[in-house]
């Protein structure tokens, strides 16, 4: 159970035994007029600063998004891969409604990205799968279909078991689909934070596939939103999560993701922790040189070994 | 799967269609010299300002622990509580390690407490279990024994299964063992944030019984332990625990207990999370009025309602 999903050097995996991976979500015009009407005119400034600044902030993967009204969303988005992909090495998301530029974005691609997305509608299976099986890519499920997104858990868990069955008739294995458990606003279903627990584990579990979803539709429309978001997020990992669609840059979100892999075990020695906690503390306290937070990646972290030598005195005694 | 605690007036259900309790854990001498000092020359002025403070925080149940070394631990404990109980109407949860202790609390106690604790050491449980047995309480079971605290938590979920079954041959119901899963320090064992949600989800799904834990010794010896401990509540909470011993005083974790219960759908119509991250954000901004976060117990949450319409639309446009 683990996705794959590389650009021309580098690798990313996905899954319960590995770190919580973030795909940027910053490069999507939509609601961003600036972004859109730059993108339309061909000036990809802010697309090279919104890849350049989310992968500083620890995105392993990017999604790219060129849907604008009335523009040539298929030139836009393969022009804006090839940008991104000229400039940082993660493998990118490409994310699209629209089934010629996925095409598009995909003869462009250099390596095997995440298709984003099909959902479990009969129409769109029969016209994504397809491009998934000819590219080998991994592609994104979300589970609603042509009756909507339905409140009951089991109905959306009944269609990523569809989606994940529709893409092996295909040659699809299913470690290369993600399922998006659909994340609907707590203030409106109650239920909302449970189904998609609940859809996590059952994914995992029962149909040995791993999850995406983005992290700040749960809160829309409540205030407090950064905190519910955190909260929303580290849940989802203790769930069986392992990816999401989000913003590094979101503080409370990067925290609780940092905290969680972690509280997971996914982070040796705590070392990524450290160096995270120290950053915080650095930045709080604005006398402190923030320098002093940093460790040469490839260094021993001899803070991190002596804490962790602390901890283990405190836990033989009892803690 | 409900455990109800009472004090002479009021009672507090734990499990997992309530809301996630919070026992306040500040009134205990251990690591607080002036408290133990206080405590042993009989004077309660600062349990008494511990016990209101807490309350008024959000602890819904009060802990009360008198271990100081050298002094009359029965006769503390049981004026500590009766003087707790004579200025707050919650549940206690009387603490000791000592046996006459826990005899002396329960005998002065009014209503049904959590008594903690128990462990799965053989001679423990003889001596415990009939004291919950004869006063009717419920009781924290703490999976370690004999040989100390395992690392694996398939040998501590043994444990908690040896408690239960110990209980019921005393004729204590199910529904009144907690069990503690014990949390030890992420720097020191690498899956000891796993290894309490595995045990946590075990017991309901297993023993079918509630569980419990500090929220605060998972990180001990790490920088950033606030984020580390809201991270762990807001995971434990996803995993299925339905109280913590811990101090609601403490912002981050009281942030992710209360986004926790709305994320849970514990929380009808998000009221008590719009309170709440209002109050927040009165708090930050400090021009603005704090009083202007609160809202009349009692009366309609217009506000609140407000929210809920607008998220109900967002979600049938797709959020």
């Amino acid at each position: 159970m683990e996705t794959v999903l590389t650009s021309a050097t580098k690798s990313v995996r996905i899954g319960p035994d590995h770190p919580f991976v973030v795909i940027g979500e910053r490069i999507n015009p939509t609601g961003r007029k600036l972004l859109a009407a730059e993108m339309a005119a061909g000036n990809y400034d802010r697309v090279r600063k919104d890849a350049l600044a989310q992968v500083a902030a620890g995105a392993v993967v990017l999604d790219v998004n060129a849907g604008i009204p009335l523009a040539d969303e298929p030139a836009i988005l393969a022009e804006a891969i090839r940008i991104v992909q000229s400039i940082t090495d993660v493998p990118l998301c490409i994310d699209s409604s629209v089934i010629k530029a996925l095409e598009s974005g995909l003869a462009a691609y250099q390596g095997k990205p995440l298709l984003n997305s099909v959902t479990g509608e009969d129409e769109r299976l029969e016209a994504v799968l397809p491009l998934v099986a000819k590219y080998r890519c991994a592609v994104i499920g979300i589970s609603n279909d042509e009756t909507g997104i339905s409140e009951d858990p089991a109905v959306r868990f009944a269609i990523a078991k569809k989606i994940v069955d529709r893409a092996e008739s295909f040659g699809i294995p299913r470690e290369d689909v993600l399922i998006d458990p659909l994340a609907m606003p707590i203030g409106a279903v109650r239920t909302a934070g449970q189904s998609v627990f609940t859809i996590v584990r059952r994914c995992r579990e029962e149909l040995g596939v791993n999850t995406c979803c983005g992290a700040s539709n749960i809160s829309f429309g409540l205030p407090g939103r950064p905190q519910l978001n955190g909260a929303f997020v580290a849940m989802a990992i203790a769930a069986g999560m392992s990816c999401a669609i989000t913003n590094p840059l979101d503080a409370e979100i990067k925290t609780m993701i940092m905290a969680g892999d972690a509280l997971m075990g996914h982070d040796e020695n705590c070392a990524n922790w450290l160096k995270y906690a120290r950053a915080l503390q650095a930045a709080e306290a604005p006398a402190a040189p923030a320098v002093a937070a940093a460790k040469p990646e490839g260094g021993r972290d001899v803070e991190a070994e002596r804490a962790a030598r602390e901890a283990r005195r405190a836990a033989r005694r009892g803690g």
